[in-house]
C-alpha cells in the first residue's frame, strides 16, 4: 500500500468545482462527482432526528443507481422543511437537465449554516461551469470546495496491487464542528475503480465507517447533514466478491483510508490544538467501553485541562466515574496518561509526579488509557481540546 | 413566605469559619457548623462512581446523629485513596477532640482540586480558631468559606409563619464548575430550626434537590464531591408531621429555597454571561423531556451561540434531533424562542425574522420551549452559556 498524493484519481469518476458565492464569493463551494455508467454506490447518513432536506433525498434516491453527486458548503439545507425539500429535487433536476440524466440519478448534499434556505439559482448559475470542469484528476480542488470552517482539505489516497491488477482508493472529508458523527462524518467521498456489487459496498462502508468516522468526536454535536458515500466505478476491472482473495486487502485499505480521514478531522477540529486518542480497555462490551471514551472526550474540563496542557488527572478520573459503568469497582481501575501510570486503587498511582504528567501534557499528540478491569471489550475514541478559538468560531460563525 | 436577608438565624444552629490557607491565605476556606442536641440530619450525595473520600465518610456517619459539619475549599480530598479516607476520618478525630464530641458525629466534606493530598496541618492548625467563632448569625461569613471559582456568596434565607409558630429555613450553597448534579449540587446546607423526623426530612431532601439542583447544569460534568444536607435542630418548637398540617407549607418554602440556590449557582457560572430556561413539554415521560433540555443545555454550539446573542435556532434543532427520542416527528416539533416561534412543521417557523429571534437573544435571561408533540410530561432545566472565560477559567485553574 502506496500513499500517492500527487493528482490521484479514479478512473470513471470525474469532479467538477465552481465559486456560486453561496456564503463567500472567492472560493469554490459547489461540487459535482460524475460517475461512469454502471457505478455502484453506498452510503451512510446521520442519525439526527432532524436530518437536512438533501439527506432525505440522497436516501431516497440512493437505490436508483446515482451517476451524479451535487455538494454545496456554506448552506446546510437544514430546517427548512417542505421548501428545503423541493429546493434539494430542484437541484437534483437541474443536474439532470445539464447531463442528460435522470433527476433520481443525482444525490443531493449540502453543508453550512442550518435553517436558512439553499440560494438556488446562485447554484444553478454556477453548475454549468461545475461541468465544463469536470476531471478525473481533481480532487484537491473538489477536497477543497467542500471546506466550511475546516482549515485545511483532506485528501487520502491509496493504490492497492490485488489479484487482476491495480487499485485505487481516493477520500476527501469535510468536518470542523458539529462532529460526533452518528453514522458517518459530516461529508466524506471515497471512489474506487474496483467493481463492487452495492450490497456488499454498502456492507464494507458502514462496518469501516462506524470504526473510523463514528469514533471521533469534537464537540459531541451530531449534524443533520453528515453523510458518508463510497463509490466504485468497476473501470479497474478488478472484481472485489465477498469471498474472493481480493476481500481483505481491500476492506483493510478502505479502513485505512476512512481511518486516515476521520484523524484528520479531528486534528482540523475548530479551534484544536491538542489531539487526543482515548483507548478504553478491560470494559464489558464495546458498547461500554465506546461510552466511557466519549464521556471523557465530551468532558469541557477535560478539554479546557488539555488545551492548556494541565495534567489535571483528576478530571479524568471524575469523567471515568460518571459516565454510568454499572457497579463499577474504582479499586480495578487505572488511567495513564501517554506512558505514566496516573491513576490505580482508586485513586492518584503512587508512583505519579507532576513533572512526568508536565511531560505528556506538552506534547500535541498524547494517548488517555483507561483500563476498567471488568471485561475484555476495547474501543478507541479520537478527540481534541477546547480551546478559546473553539468558542470564538462558534461565536461568531454566522456574522 | 419573607425573604429575610439581614443576618438570618436559625436557632440551635452555630456557624463557625477560619482561614487555614489550603489554596489561598487571603480568606477563609474552613467551615464548622453546629447542631444543637437532638437535631436531625439528612444528606444526598453524588452519583460519580469515583466519589471523594469525605462524601464516603459523610455518608457513614449520617446514621449517627450528626452534630457537627466540617467543610473546607480549595482543595476537594477526591482521588486520594486509602489515604485519603485516613485523612478524612482524621479530620473528623480533630473536630470531637476540640468540641468533647465523637469522631462519628462529624461529617467532613471538601470541594476544590481533585487528587491532592488534603492539608491537614493547616485544617488542625486553624480548627481552633473556627471553633471560637461559632455564632447563630454567621450565615453570610460562611457562604463565603465554601466558594471555590464563585463569583459571590449564594444565601437565601426564609421565615415562614406555620401552626405553633414561625419556623426559619436559611440555606449556602457553591457551584460554579463541573455542574451537573446527579443528586445534589456540589455542596450546599440547608437549616431549619423546625422539629422534623430524619426519614421525613430525608424525603423533604431528596425531593426538592431533585426539582432543583437535579435540573441544573454548567458543564455536564458531574462533581466527585456533590453534597447537600439539610438539618434542622426543632429549637422553633414547631413540629413538621407527614401528615399534618405544616407539612405542605414546610415543602414549599425548601423548595423554594433549593430553587433559589440552584438558580443562583447557574447565573454564576463559570464564565456565564446568561441564563437559560430549558423547557420540554409533551414529552412521553419526564425522563425523556429532561434528556431532551439536557441535550441541549450540553451542547457546546447552542451554548456558545447564545453566548454570542446569535439566534441560530439551528443549532437547538440539531440537538433536539440528536437527543435520542425513539420515532421522533419532526413535524410535530415546535421550538420557541421566549415568545417567538423559531420551528414548526420540522422547519423554520413561517412568521420568524431573524430581527424577532435577535431582539430574544440580546436578553440575558432567556426561556427556550421546545414543544414534542407526543405526551404529557414535562421538565425544565436551567443553565448559562459557554464563553471564553469558562474556557480561561478551566484552562488555568490549577496555576
Amino acid at each position: 500500500m502506496e500513499n500517492s498524493a500527487n493528482s490521484p484519481k479514479v478512473r470513471g469518476l470525474r469532479l467538477g468545482a465552481a465559486g456560486a458565492g453561496i456564503k463567500r464569493t472567492d472560493r469554490d463551494d459547489i461540487l459535482l462527482i460524475e460517475l461512469a455508467e454502471g457505478s455502484s454506490c453506498a452510503a451512510v447518513f446521520t442519525r439526527n432526528a432532524f436530518c437536512a432536506a438533501p439527506v432525505t433525498v440522497a436516501r431516497a434516491h440512493l437505490g436508483q443507481s446515482p451517476r451524479w453527486l451535487l455538494v454545496n458548503s456554506g448552506n446546510a439545507n437544514a430546517g427548512t422543511g417542505a421548501r428545503g425539500l423541493e429546493d434539494a429535487r430542484r437541484s437534483c433536476r437541474v443536474v439532470a437537465e445539464l447531463t442528460a440524466g435522470r433527476p433520481e440519478q443525482v444525490l443531493p448534499f449540502s453543508t453550512g449554516v442550518i435553517g436558512e434556505y439553499l440560494p438556488l439559482e446562485k447554484i444553478e448559475a454556477a453548475l454549468p461551469r461545475a461541468v465544463e470542469s469536470l476531471d478525473e484528476e481533481a480532487w484537491e480542488r473538489a477536497a477543497k470546495a467542500i471546506m466550511t470552517t475546516d482549515t485545511r482539505p483532506k485528501l487520502v489516497s491509496r493504490k492497492i496491487a490485488l489479484r487482476g491488477g491495480e487499485v485505487s482508493l481516493v477520500g476527501i472529508a469535510k468536518g470542523a464542528g458539529m462532529i460526533q458523527p452518528n453514522m458517518a462524518t459530516l461529508l466524506a467521498y471515497i471512489g474506487t475503480d474496483a467493481a463492487v456489487e452495492q450490497p456488499l459496498l454498502q456492507t464494507l462502508l458502514a462496518e469501516a465507517a462506524d470504526r473510523s468516522f463514528n469514533c471521533i468526536t469534537v464537540d459531541g454535536d451530531t449534524s443533520t447533514n453528515d453523510s458518508c458515500v463510497l463509490m466504485a466505478t468497476g473501470r479497474s476491472g478488478v472484481v472485489i466478491g465477498k469471498d474472493g482473495p481480493n476481500y481483505p486487502l481491500f476492506a483493510q485499505a478502505l479502513q485505512a483510508v476512512c481511518d486516515e480521514l476521520a484523524e484528520a478531522i479531528v486534528r482540523d477540529g475548530e479551534g484544536a490544538t491538542k489531539f487526543m486518542t482515548l483507548v478504553v480497555e478491560q470494559a464489558r462490551t464495546e458498547a461500554e467501553a465506546r461510552e466511557v471514551a466519549k464521556t471523557i472526550a465530551h468532558s469541557p474540563l477535560v478539554k479546557t485541562a488539555f488545551f492548556a496542557s494541565d495534567p489535571n488527572w483528576g478530571r479524568i478520573l471524575a469523567a471515568v466515574g460518571r459516565s454510568g459503568c454499572p457497579e463499577l469497582d474504582i479499586g480495578k481501575v487505572a488511567i495513564w496518561l501517554g506512558d505514566v501510570c496516573i491513576v490505580e486503587n482508586g485513586g492518584r498511582a503512587s508512583g505519579y509526579t507532576e513533572e512526568a504528567g508536565q511531560k505528556v501534557m506538552a506534547e500535541t499528540d498524547i494517548t488517555v488509557r483507561v483500563v476498567l478491569g471488568r471485561g475484555d471489550a476495547s474501543q478507541r475514541v479520537l478527540t481534541c481540546d477546547f480551546s478559546y478559538d473553539y468558542v470564538k468560531i462558534n461565536a461568531e460563525y454566522r456574522t
